[in-house]
Order: structure tokens, then C-alpha cells, then sequence
């Protein structure tokens, strides 16, 4: 009889509904069985455990479940269960304690747990056997960031410097405006809007939250007791005055006043041979940790970054010269890729 | 009772050696026990199953163990076993069948059993339960790479072209031959020699067969049924003239005489922006691997690598912009940390 896991998923948007779609022809051969499918409309529950087919598009048998009722549906299960939340939602990240003291796994793209107070962070550092917890895809989406540092901990390195473009849409932006000829910053964010590199108010992009949130939970794998997301310098893209503009709309109408500012600290960078990048810093030895723009050698792997690409750098004391991972930080396949990678290893470590 | 794992250890050289030294410290938290330690001289080997104490410099209570005896003392542990081969040799490589068929689990940086015969490949593919192998140090030494390709293959992508610059000292000497003013490249050989970055035989190096094994491995990971590490095309850097030198020493004596028609090429190049490497390549739609002297732009990522550093890129369906990794690929510490981190997931796996 081959082992098997049984799961519960929460979220069927963009990465859960591409989740689902990489996850249904593998499943049998990995011995994952989905018992439970949550959205906003309603949830799908098989009350005995049977795999149910494995899709977005199900009719709801059940209301919105509550996070402790699916905890307690889970640790119910036969063999051992894994809850694959991927929403956004706050409530159900700071109910993960109820998932995890039950002993069911968390495999999550959301970063809300992961970057909010050190308590539940240390709570999720310890959970009950036989639940882990995984979360690659909270910070470079699919990209090997977060098993990275978790390998240099485990056998003994000591990280010394993290440094990473850990935003789509600041490394896109920054990208286009250190291009030769490049237009003004303002209609750079105005074109990412257009072609949705941004979210729909492209002030979530430009105030740094974002990064900070990815930066805290580096920071913290690294051993860093970080308080939150909010507990250190965070340079914000969004001018002063603009940051109570009533729309995203008025933001944009007015960006354009700043653009100078940013120009010329582009071209004063650019006299000295460099490019500016907006990243995250961590370093580690000092206890510092920082997120805002900075400048680049034309030579740097940073300053050769295309597209919307992430990169992440750690000089560390095996790698003097760093050990650098680069590629798509977002969208649905990677991120949903990094869920399902997360899952299969969990289902590895678990399934009975 | 916590769960643990016992390993027999053969070798304790470079890699070996170092790591005994970063096991150590974590032995006891992983449930990593160490049962057997084997080196030329002789072996040390603990009767009841009782840990050892994790050191290179003990006093052999055995003689030279064959692969056999050391399979079937593994196979009768009291919990899962673990060979740990650190050696380069060959009649161990091909005995790993006698380890997997007992359900003893392999992790090794040797990467003779994986770029050899398909047919042994296809044997360490279906390990006996619970055995299980690792060998992420064979290629890119610690780097994250044969984890990266496994992820994209068992979560459904499809992979392109894998692309890397695999071998440090090769990196090296193409490093130094593009910068400008550069010395001969008969010259850079030398200095690559005396810094001790070469082989003893610089032809070991030069011959391309150590980047040729390691694509073969990318190339099988990859879904591709290469036969062996010499069913491909392979660029050498020995001049055909030079092949029959007797020493390494007459080669290199020699070796300047040939330096007129790769400064052609790379001037070639160089006229075309361009700067050479010494890549490998694996087309995996057309089924194509090679090994050779490459072109890339000055802008590419493999342009700008300096010093030892490995590099590997992946174009896959879901990273049209690749995936890549970048960092050193040899040196003790780091092949010896990919060793214990694919040990650490073997023994999450399959501890009892
Ligand atoms: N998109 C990316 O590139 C990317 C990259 C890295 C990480 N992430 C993370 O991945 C997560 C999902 O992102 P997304 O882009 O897929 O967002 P999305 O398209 O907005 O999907 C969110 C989904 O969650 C559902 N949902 C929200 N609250 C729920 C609740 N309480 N109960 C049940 N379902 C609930 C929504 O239901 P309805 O469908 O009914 O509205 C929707 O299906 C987020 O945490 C995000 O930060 C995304
Ligand atoms: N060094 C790197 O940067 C690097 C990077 C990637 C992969 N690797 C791989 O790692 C492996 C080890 O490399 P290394 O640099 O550590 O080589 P090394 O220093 O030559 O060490 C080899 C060790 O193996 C022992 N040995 C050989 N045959 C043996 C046998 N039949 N039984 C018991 N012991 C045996 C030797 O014993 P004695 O000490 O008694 O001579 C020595 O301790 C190789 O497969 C290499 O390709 C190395």
C-alpha cells in the first residue's frame, strides 16, 4: 500500500487555481489526495476523506468553514494532512497555530505569518509531529531562496551579507529607468500599471511594505530576532506629500511633480558608473537590517537584471563570493510551483 | 526516543575530512550516528551500531572493507542506513546497487556512478524502500542545482535548455582570458597550475570529461537517456599534437605553441562583443548535449563571472527569462556542505 497525505486547500485564485491544475496529474503518484477546497463562495468537504476531484471549479457542499473548523477536519484525517492556504488572508495566517498544534502541515505562498509579530514566528518554528511547515514561495516566489538558507543554517555557514531586488515590480521599474534614453520614473510606474506589473493602487508596490515583509522572513531564517516588517528602515518610493492622495488616480497625476528628485539621483549615480536598484539588505554579524534604493556597479550581477526578474545574494563564510539565485520572482505557474514543491517534500517527510 | 539514521562514511579526504568536521556539531540534534569510517589505510567499525565518535583521525580496528561487507553491515542497522561515499573511486560507484537493493540509502559528491552506464543510472533510480539517493555535490558542488532541476521535473515544467559553466577551474581560466591585457592562455594555465586550481595534470581539467560528466547528469535528470559521458560532442582544450605528451610537464612546455589560435578566436569574438566560455549544454526538445567554447554577450551573465565561480541556467517553460544559479562549484567546504545538507534531507526522510 503506497503512502499518502490528504490536504486541505484554501484560496482558488491566480496561484490556487494554478496550484490545483499542476497538482492534478501528479497527485496519484505522489500520494497527495485533496479532502477539502475553500473560496470565499463556499467549500467543498469530503466528510470521510475520500480524494475529491481535483479542480477550482467545484459546487460548494458546505459554507465558509472557519479556520479552526478546518484545523479540526484535518487533524481528524487518517493519515497525515497538510493545509495549502493560498490567499492573503490575515485571519487565517494568525490561525496557523491551529493547524500546526494539531500536528497538520502548512505549506503557504502567503507571507502574512511568516512576517508579522516574532511571536507567531517562533510558534511556527515548532510545531507539533508530525506538522512542518513550508513556505518557499513567500519570498522569490518558486525560486530556491528559502531551502537556500535553510541548508546554509542547517550544515553550519555563517551568513554574513543577504542582499536581494525582491519585487517584480520595483526590479521592472528600476530595470526601464536605468536604461539609456529612459522616460521619466513616473511614466515608468504609469506603463507597469498599464501593463499589470502593479497592483491595482501602485502605492502598495512603491512603499516598500512588500520587500520589507520578504526581508523580514530572510532576516529571521538568518537567526535575526527582526520585531516585525515595520521594526526597521524602510525608504518608501512614495513621496510625502502624495502619501494621502484620496486614489491611486490622484497619486498618479501627481507623481510626475517628483520626478526630478529621482532623476538626479539616478544621473549622480550614474557619474559615479552606477545603477540604482530598490533591495533588501541583511546583514547579519551587525544585526541590521534595511530596505530602500541603492547603488550598483554597472558590473554587479544587480545592474545586468532584465525584466521583472528577483535576485538574491548571499555572501556568506563558504561563499565569499556569493552564491546568487536569479529569476521570475512572481506570477501564477513559478508561485504555484513553489507551493507544490513545498508540498511534495512535505509529503515525503509525513505521508503514512 | 527521537528518530535517527546510522552512516558509514568512506573517505576522509578534501571533502571527507571536512565533512566529519561540519557533521560534527550537528550529529547529535539531526540523529545523524556514525557507525563506520572507512580510508585507505583501514576502518573503524562499530560492532553493536553504537556512535562513533565523528573524527577522520581514529585507529582502524578493520582492514580495507569490500563495498559488499560494507553494504551488508548497513543493511543489518537497527534504524535506516546511510553510505556516505566521499571518495572519487570507481569499484564503490559501481557497487552502489549493493547499497540500494539492501535499502541502504546513498549521498555522495562522487559522480562516477551517475555519469556512467544509463543501465546503472536506471538501478540508483528505483532505490529498495527506504533507500534513497542524493548526490547534489556531483554537480555545482553546494550549489542548488540538481535539487532546482528535480523541483521543475516533479511539479510538471518543462525544461528547455540547461546551460552552465560547470567546472571551476575552466571558469577561471576563461575568467582571467577575457579580461583585458590578458596574458597567453598558455600562461593563465600555468598560474592556474601553481595556484593549485588545476588538477596535478592540467589535461584532467583541460579535457572537458569532468564537465562532460556533469552533463551528462543535468542532461539525465532532464529526462534525456544519455548512454554515457562520452556519447556526446566534446570540445578539448588539449591540442590534438599534445594529447600524447608524457608529462605533464612536456604538455605544458608545449602548450604555448598552440596559444596563437585561441587568442584568434577570442579576438574573433571579442570583435563581435563577445567574450568565450567553456560551457555545457543540454537542448532538451532537440536531444541535444554538448560540451565546448561558447560565445556570449558582453551583457550575459556568464560574461561577467569572475574568479572560480560556477554558473547554471535553466530555460524552462515557466522561466523564459532562465532560472539561474550562481556561486563557487569546488572547494572542501562547500562540496562538503551539499554533502551533509542532502544528508540532513535524507535522514528527515527516512529517520526511524
Ligand atoms: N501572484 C503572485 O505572483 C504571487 C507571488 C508570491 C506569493 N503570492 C502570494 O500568493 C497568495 C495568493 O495570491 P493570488 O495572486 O493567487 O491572489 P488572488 O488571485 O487574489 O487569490 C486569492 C484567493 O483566496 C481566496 N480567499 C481569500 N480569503 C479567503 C478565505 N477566507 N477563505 C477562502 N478563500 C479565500 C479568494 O477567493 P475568491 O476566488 O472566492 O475571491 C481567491 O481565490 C497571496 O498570499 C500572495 O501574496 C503571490
Ligand atoms: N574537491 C572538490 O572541490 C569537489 C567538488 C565536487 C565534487 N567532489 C568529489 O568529491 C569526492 C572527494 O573528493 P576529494 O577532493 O575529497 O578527494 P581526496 O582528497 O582525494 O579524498 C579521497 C578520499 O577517498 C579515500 N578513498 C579512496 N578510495 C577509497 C576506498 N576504496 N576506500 C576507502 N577510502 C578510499 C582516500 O583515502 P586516503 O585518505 O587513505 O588516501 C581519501 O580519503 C570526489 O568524488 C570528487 O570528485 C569534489
Amino acid at each position: 500500500m503506497s503512502k499518502s497525505v490528504n490536504i486541505g486547500v484554501v484560496g482558488t485564485g491566480f496561484v490556487g487555481g494554478c496550484f490545483l491544475r499542476q497538482l492534478a496529474p501528479i497527485a496519484e503518484k505522489t500520494g497527495i489526495n485533496v479532502v477539502a477546497i475553500s473560496k470565499l463562495e463556499g467549500t467543498i468537504i469530503s466528510p470521510e476523506y475520500k480524494p475529491l476531484p481535483i479542480s477550482a471549479d467545484f459546487t460548494p457542499n458546505s459554507g465558509r468553514v472557519s479556520p479552526v473548523e478546518l484545523a479540526e477536519f484535518l487533524a481528524k484525517s487518517p493519515v497525515p494532512a497538510v493545509l495549502v492556504d493560498n490567499t492573503a488572508n490575515q485571519e487565517l495566517a494568525m490561525a496557523y497555530p491551529e493547524f500546526t498544534s494539531r500536528g497538520v502541515s502548512i505549506v503557504t505562498p502567503n507571507k502574512k505569518a511568516f512576517s508579522s509579530s516574532l511571536e507567531l514566528w517562533n510558534k511556527l518554528q515548532n510545531p507539533t509531529a508530525p506538522a512542518l511547515v513550508y513556505h518557499e514561495s513567500t519570498v522569490g516566489a518558486g525560486l530556491p531562496v528559502i531551502s537556500s538558507v535553510k541548508d546554509l543554517i542547517i550544515t553550519g555557514d555563517k551568513i554574513e551579507l543577504i542582499e536581494g531586488i525582491l519585487s517584480g515590480t520595483l526590479s521592472y521599474i528600476f530595470n526601464e529607468f536605468s536604461k539609456e534614453g529612459a522616460p521619466a520614473f513616473s511614466d515608468i510606474v504609469k506603463v507597469a500599471k498599464q501593463r499589470g506589473f502593479t497592483e491595482p493602487d501602485p502605492r502598495e508596490d512603491l512603499n516598500g511594505l512588500d520587500v520589507a515583509r520578504k526581508v523580514t522572513i530572510l532576516a529571521r531564517l538568518a537567526g535575526l530576532q527582526v520585531e516585525s516588517a515595520t521594526s526597521f528602515p524602510v525608504e518608501s518610493l512614495i513621496p510625502k506629500p502624495l502619501e494621502s492622495s484620496s486614489s491611486a488616480e490622484e497619486f498618479l497625476s501627481k507623481l510626475p511633480e517628483f520626478d526630478a528628485d529621482i532623476q538626479k539621483r539616478k544621473e549622480d549615480a550614474k557619474a559615479r558608473g552606477k545603477v540604482l536598484r530598490f533591495v533588501g539588505q541583511v546583514d547579519v554579524p551587525a544585526k541590521k537590517v534595511i530596505v530602500g534604493i541603492k547603488e550598483y556597479d554597472a558590473s554587479h550581477p544587480f545592474a545586468s537584471l532584465t525584466g521583472a526578474d528577483n535576485i538574491v545574494s548571499f555572501k556568506t563564510k563558504r561563499y565569499p563570493s556569493p552564491l546568487i539565485i536569479q529569476g521570475a520572482g512572481a506570477g501564477d505557474e513559478v508561485t504555484a510551483m513553489g507551493v507544490l514543491g513545498d508540498l511534495v517534500k512535505v509529503t515525503q517527510r509525513i505521508a503514512k
